[in-house]
């Protein structure tokens, strides 16, 4: 089997590809809108990983601000792009998995919602973190990864989506919608390769 | 880090240390109320594992028991065992993992319980199959692991709490509060070793 890992350039997305290397061909797949430019595939190279980049609509974008200004929060404008983006890496891959983690609030699917995309999109969804706690992932992706931290470093949707916000409907709306910090980490390099990534 | 893995003899608590097992020096627990004899340091070896047997003193299997009566059905009386289990091998080792998984009812710890339980023993909780559904796991059994199927073969709680509710209160008991088929994997033999366990 061959899985489609979401990426996004931070450690959770990298540590999900890094657990699942040694049983499965892994490959990173970067769902953005192309907003802003992104280093994905330099970053998949140096972490091992071949890498494929897929585009989403900006319609899709303005639907999900829409969403989140009516909301008043950014939780589910954000899981309308993640489900967007799962849908997109099914339609390439037979098992496809993202970074989403045990305690997480969004993006982050339901049970049911999980079953449901597996079913509907006849893929396996597979979520290597969702059964590590917080402080057992960062152990871990200290061990593995070399990562720096920063605000907006990343390129998840979610700064492509605050700045389509922004230069739609002003930093205001922004600073109303999203948390003021938003600390993300980014990947720079491998730390530990003592396991063998499995042939395909 | 070491971590315990609680083993059953089944398929999926199997999977999951190897799925750990990359990553961090893994051992076996096999937590027992000593009512039937079980094979799971022969099976942990096979696996390449070392493995430590805990036991529980009957009471809490009496406790159990009343509570499944009591319910009408097995599921809250075996998360009480499971929890214990857990606390046992929280006290032996600095991270904790079984192999509970994503569309499991029960022994299946709730999001709030697994916060709680790292917290109050100051461990790390691991449940490295949460974030994976039935078929995909079943898929990367096969691949991994030699096992076969049979009624009540595997050495988990339900099997002895089984046999002791059995011996107490009958078969009738048994009959109305288990479901009537207890269709179980057991491990036989390990199939692929194309990635390299981690050390210390």
């Amino acid at each position: 089997m061959k899985a489609g890992v979401l990426f996004s350039g931070g450690k959770d997305s990298a540590l999900a590809a890094l657990l699942l290397s040694p049983f499965t061909k892994v490959e990173l797949v970067t769902v953005s809108f192309g907003i802003i430019p992104n280093d994905a595939a330099t970053l998949a190279q140096i972490l091992g990983f071949h890498h494929v980049m897929i585009s989403l609509e900006k319609e899709l974008a303005m639907t999900s601000i829409d969403t989140m200004i009516n909301d008043g929060y950014p939780n589910r404008g954000l899981n309308q792009v993640h489900k967007t983006a799962l849908e997109r890496a099914a339609e390439c891959y037979p098992v496809v998995a993202d970074g989403t983690r045990r305690d997480d609030k969004a993006p982050l699917l339901t049970l049911q919602e999980a079953r449901s995309f597996e079913d509907r999109m006849h893929i396996d969804y597979i979520r290597p973190l969702l059964g590590y706690g917080r402080r057992t992932i960062d152990g871990l992706a200290a061990e593995l990864l070399d990562f720096i931290y920063g605000e907006c470093i990343s390129f998840d949707y979610e700064v492509e989506l605050r700045q389509l916000m922004e230069s739609s409907y002003g930093r205001k709306t922004v600073n109303r919608v999203f948390p003021k910090r938003h600390l993300q980490s980014k990947v720079t390099g491998r730390k530990n390769a003592n396991f063998r990534v499995a042939e395909a």
